[in-house]
């Protein structure tokens, strides 16, 4: 295999990385990075591999964990249900998997198939279906060309585990909600079972390696005293991701929170440092939707829109926003697979209930080309 | 095969008998039996065969419906979500059903095996694993007696089916039962998979057959203008339902009804026609659960508490309660297999949250043991 072994080092940076992608949701990556460091500490090795290393034919199951992270902080993975889930997924297939990847490279998720792989001594490829963080298992790209997410696997760490075939990929979403809460608000799943082929046709190429950059690129500047809004934008020159771009800056008026059918909704509200009536207001479903300054959209989803802490870049999840302090909020565009009109239906604004149409965020701002 | 072909006089009656043996609740046959009707009618054919006719390694999924029956009466089963849920359990064990059988003989579960039997030309073994009804999956003989409810299917009849592989018999319950609501409120289950010598060492035998008799016994006694009560226990003799008489006779003077979390949980209070002072005070949850006669436990589950139109003896179901009714309480003695230890911890007093201590009602009776 021509994979990259994972340090303790290029891990942190991931997960940094991995938060970046969250767009405010996602879940904190920092129980999963301690678990995934414990097995590397411990010996064991996570092998990430570019996504066009394996053989065509080479049964592949996307990872993830579903339900709410904040669970994992008080009951954190014993590693059985994520390894129960991969397993009951191979036998239900008749098949045994050659690689796993995240579906979800923001956030938790981006480790949870880092923990499986250095479990199992399984390849994660380097790619995954959200291109960011999403709240709901419909919401990938292999959905939008064509994968049926079921058969999928769930599993608790108490030894409970089921197989859900669904009708379709929204109701495979509902039944695994409703087991998740029934197996204590967090579980382990294992759906979008392809080939590898499949996957080539399908995901989003590259998204752990482009974690790895984001958080090396911050915790460089962090170290040299740079500016690390500069060094995220060099981050993201030559990636599929080709716009990146500071969208606002200014400190946390309004926070209006709420847990909402299991989701945090809300809007956060910033206003400009040097003038309080230029304002930034942030509407988010676990992850930020849609900003509009002054009543105009400035970037929408899928485009990701990040929190960021101004001093220091460190992103900043909805959970995490507090009154006064000083966010900058930077745009990443989505790659083009991820703004087809099918993957607009399946993930762009109507999905979220919003009015408004899709814009690219670069059409929408006067935006810096990265890398022009 | 010794088999008897169910024509549709016998199924008439079975349906009757069910209801009885539902103790008010499992839901009404009602349903059930018309479909079964039509298969008949069509020319199909439903052979229920004794509990020793298969070889012992012969495989046995017995199936029922989950959920509210009262679902079925605006949405009728197409036929598909039945047989969607054998066939997901066939495939998952690798091996293929000699026979099903029900879970569950009192209610609309009498009446489920017999429907997806028809459909797939699948005999029907004459026994179940409650001997009446109850409300859940675990309380199930086949589970006192160490058989795992697990691997199960459950399907939908809109194409969605799962597999449920749990840590223990509750928590397949609970699993199952989320499922179930997600799934519409009504679904189809094949759970405690078993060979046929496992059958016959846990189920309570002869259930189907015990339904047909206490419904033909009711039809005929009504026929010859006889006593419904007399005829009834009549049908009891020679059974291993060892003793059967009347608790009470009188009419409803209070009913209290309400739904709580899924179940239909209350209390309805008789007066005796002649003495408005002596009470009967029924508890129920679905199914009757005790009867107390001037604060006195007269009748307590495990054990049969029927209610029964006083004039025609057909069972009336808690949902059907109303005042005025004149009602003969008849209690039914449960088979031994019900009454050990190790089954009352699983359906006695004490599982529906009852404090009082479980007392056979011939105990608490002047009982008339049936042909003594």
């Amino acid at each position: 295999m021509t994979g990259m072994d994972l340090t303790v080092a290029t891990l942190r940076d991931l997960a940094e990385g991995a938060a970046v992608l969250g767009t405010g949701g996602g879940g904190d990556p920092y129980i999963g990075r301690l678990l995934v460091e414990r097995q590397l500490r411990e010996g064991r090795r996570v092998t990430i591999i570019p996504i066009d290393e394996l053989p065509d034919d080479a049964l592949v199951l996307p990872s993830a964990m579903m339900g709410a992270p904040t669970v994992f902080v008080e009951r954190p993975p014993s590693g059985r249900g994520n390894v129960a889930a991969l397993r009951a997924l191979e036998e239900h297939l008749g098949r045994t998997a050659a690689a796993t990847m995240p579906i979800e490279c923001g956030g938790l998720n981006s480790m949870m198939p880092l923990l499986l792989g250095a479990q199992l001594g399984l390849p994660v490829i380097d790619a995954d279906g959200m291109g960011r963080a999403f709240p709901e298992l419909q919401m990938e790209t292999f959905a939008v060309y064509g994968v049926p997410g079921s058969p999928m696997s769930i599993a608790s760490d108490h030894g409970d585990v089921a197989i859900i075939d669904a009708l379709d990929n929204v109701r495979m979403e509902r039944l695994a909600r409703v087991m998740t809460v029934e197996m204590g608000g967090a579980a382990y799943i294992c759906d979008y079972p392809m080939d590898a082929a499949t996957v080539r046709r399908t995901a989003v190429p590259g998204t752990l390696t482009l974690g790895m950059r984001i958080g090396a690129a911050l915790r460089t500047a962090r170290e040299r005293h740079e500016d690390p809004f500069d060094a995220l934008t060099a981050a993201l020159a030559g990636t599929i991701y080709t716009h990146g771009l500071i969208l606002f800056r200014g400190k946390v008026v309004d926070i209006d929170r709420r847990t909402v059918d299991g989701f945090a909704r809300g809007h956060v509200t910033l206003a400009a440092l040097d003038d309080p009536g230029d304002q930034l207001r942030i509407t988010f479903q676990n992850e930020h939707l849609v900003a509009r300054r002054d009543g105009e959209v400035v970037a929408i989803v899928p485009d990701l829109i990040c929190t960021l802490n101004t001093d220091t870049g460190a992103p900043v999840t909805t959970e995490a926003l507090a009154f006064g302090q000083r966010l900058t909020v930077y745009a990443i565009s989505t790659p083009d697979i991820m703004r087809t009109p099918a993957a607009l239906d399946c993930f762009g604004p109507a999905a979220f209930g919003l009015p408004d149409p899709y814009t690219p965020v670069e059409q929408l701002t006067a935006g810096t080309q990265v890398g022009a």
